[in-house]
């Protein structure tokens, strides 16, 4: 019993530890840390300890692990936050820690507030966005290819607003609730009809966007994304 | 090498496997995971990798890990997302992932989305955000135990909205800023005079919610949080 309370202390002595390394400055994206064996001693700790706190922040987007020995084999600090917080909110949306429907209205939120931002924005760019929309009148796509493109589109808005916290955010909940939107394709009586509103509906967010009106580029996504999720009937779905 | 790659993978195949288990309805939060050696048997894996998968299920505030062995040893889903996105947001404010004016822009499109539908809401109740800001009215408060009120107060606000996800998230931002936060202390000239500032808008912010008016609570909210930015210089301390 004591050991296992040793053991969960050394892990998070470990991340402690390169936390406070990292806000002392100490680390840097781009730093290597030292190897398991000498981060285990250096520490004092045992090396599953440190393995286990390099997990954490492989999952948390903070490392990327090197395999192998020798000098090459140290984890590098790399803070891509995209992919931590996409699993963080699927897992937690898995189970039931997040409802569905909470979800949706904070992607409302975000995705709203990024559209008004963006047209309000003299110098924005959204070429990114019109190549998408382009790719997305390809009359062969599956539904699942469509709505893939989709996905690149919405954040194509958020990452043209140039925060990288919002654009993490809504990326993790769209990933978090992607099954969701998937399945919710089996619930749509017409898809070809569906997709061509949608295709309507994303020329008309972006024609507010660049003729810079950022009222109406607001109330065109919360109409949007309300009237995917009502088609697809993914309010029931959460139940 | 190959030995390295085969326990990374398996960590990884832990994880999956239960989240599709709890994606399927065959977890359930309040159920107790099987044992470490248990886990590790009936998916062919090593005890390590199970015990990483536990680890970044952990701190994603996914399962409480029991201790000791016997029946009750196995680890519990409980599913409480505040903590994992606190920890993960913090860790990359710390390794420069988030510029710390992300972070900050981030939490006034939330708090502002926030103050404006409680206000909209008849139902609502502000009961508990009438108690902190009674609270906060003691004279003999130090300035990091009433920054620590001003926290709950933000939480509050968050909680009678009713959205977990954006709760969650809400909590997660400030925590991530919090060493800024208490660190920008320092940088107000006249403290005492600050705090009765932030007294007399966090009154008006509440006033504006009880008499159900979401326009001038979400300019009042904006308006205060960009305030004390300024007025603690935070926005330097991110160069």
């Amino acid at each position: 019993m004591d050991e296992t309370a040793t053991t969960t202390r050394a892990w998070r002595m470990v991340l402690e530890r390169i936390e406070s390394d990292l806000l002392e400055g100490r680390l840097a994206p781009g730093d290597r840390l030292p190897g398991e064996r000498e981060l285990a001693s250096s520490l004092g700790v045992g090396r599953s300890s440190v393995r286990e706190a390099l997990r954490v922040l492989e999952v948390m987007g903070l490392i990327r692990t090197g395999t192998g020995s020798g000098p090459t084999s140290g984890a590098i600090i790399i803070a891509t936050p995209q992919g931590g917080m996409s699993t963080l909110l699927r897992l937690q949306v898995a189970a039931s820690g997040f409802p569905l429907d909470d979800v949706v209205s904070a992607r409302l939120v975000l995705e709203c507030a990024v559209v008004e931002a963006l047209a309000a924005d003299a110098d924005r760019s959204t070429d990114a966005a019109h190549g998408v929309i382009e790719a997305m009148d390809a009359a062969d796509l599956t539904p699942e290819e469509f709505l893939a493109l989709d996905a690149q589109l919405h954040l194509a808005f958020a990452e043209a607003s140039g925060n990288v916290v919002i654009t993490a955010i809504m990326a993790g909940l769209r990933t978090a609730i992607e099954s969701y939107i998937r399945a919710g394709i089996g619930r749509i009586a017409d898809w070809d009809a569906e997709a061509d509103r949608l295709r309507l509906e994303h020329r008309a967010i972006l024609g507010a966007i660049d003729a810079g009106e950022p009222g109406r580029a607001r109330t065109l996504v919360h109409d949007h994304i309300t009237g995917y999720y009502l088609d697809a009937d993914l309010s029931r779905a959460s139940h």
